[in-house]
């Protein structure tokens, strides 16, 4: 999943990434966190306080690489007028610029909560290798976010949700994968 | 939702993003997209054409108020090494720095495909009111991107996905989400 400009087949690195995930969660050694992720966390926790007192919300996330912080961040969709600048969202954007990459193979996240819906999916996308968190969706929704509520609306079929979600054009938009398909030079993820 | 620095509590906006959302599925006219629906449609599959020319992935987005397009952007997760850069969450990014806010209501985002999980929590979060889509999740797999596989990840049991998820601190970390509900200055989404 490393950056190339290798002609590749998007497949091939579509079903890599979902290969790369396979199987992680059975080791029983992830339910002993060590002291260093202990460590880790607590300067997440450390992040999201200090997110707060500056005005940001209450959320902090670090990402490690090889036993060192390559990002650490907090929420500051207020303070940046950014929706999607969540602490993970900002830390996984941090960490790949430090690293001049997309993929973030090697790393862990260590998030103060539970990550929502987009921040789960985010982490995904960047490809990090395991993640911990602190806070969980239940007590984000006690201080009345919305992360629950998103996770249900995304489990309800497309007609059922409260946010519209309407199909159009699919017949003329199918070029354009068709177009990406068969594309030689293309940088696939 | 319109940021805001006068006390407020957080529970009181977290309500009105709920709430914000409910029922608006119901209405029928919904369903019958008008001609200027197909007109932002086709500007979004025109962006994703032209990303995939570009070297980009092959996903377009346009968002609109009033009537009028205020952001428009491709999926560049590869050309700016950014893994969250996907073509909605670009969009709302430059929608956002355009009208200085941090809150999309009143607009309606078009996309050249259905919003993975990360993008659909992204749309949520801005408040858009509205979604239509071209290609879906399956097109999407069709050319082997990992929407569906995320996607179903989401619906699992934190111990039964293939990516770890692992608790750790929740005591230690709840003392932040005490400081925000308490905190009578701060800027509740």
């Amino acid at each position: 999943m490393a950056a190339s400009t290798a002609p590749t087949a998007a497949g091939a690195n579509a079903v890599n990434l979902e290969q790369s995930f396979n199987n992680k969660n059975m080791s029983s050694e992830l339910n002993n966190p060590t002291q260093q992720d202990v460590h880790f966390m607590n300067e997440a926790i450390r992040l999201a306080d200090e997110s707060v007192e500056r005005g940001g919300g209450p959320f902090g996330a670090v990402i490690v690489k090889d036993g060192a912080i390559i990002a650490g961040s907090s929420n500051s969709v207020t303070l940046d007028n950014d929706p999607t600048a969540h602490a993970e969202v900002n830390a996984i954007r941090q960490a790949c610029r430090n690293l001049n990459t997309f993929c973030l193979k090697g790393c862990v996240i260590y998030t103060s909560c539970e990550p929502c819906p987009m921040c789960l999916g985010a982490i995904y996308w960047a490809g990090i290798d395991r993640i911990y968190f602190a806070n969980t969706r239940e007590d984000a929704a006690a201080v009345n976010f919305a992360d629950g509520f998103i996770y249900n609306e995304l489990e309800r079929p497309l007609n059922q949700r409260s946010l519209p979600i309407i199909p159009l054009l699919r017949d003329e938009a199918l070029h354009t994968f068709r177009y990406w398909a068969e594309k030689t030079d293309k940088t696939a993820y």
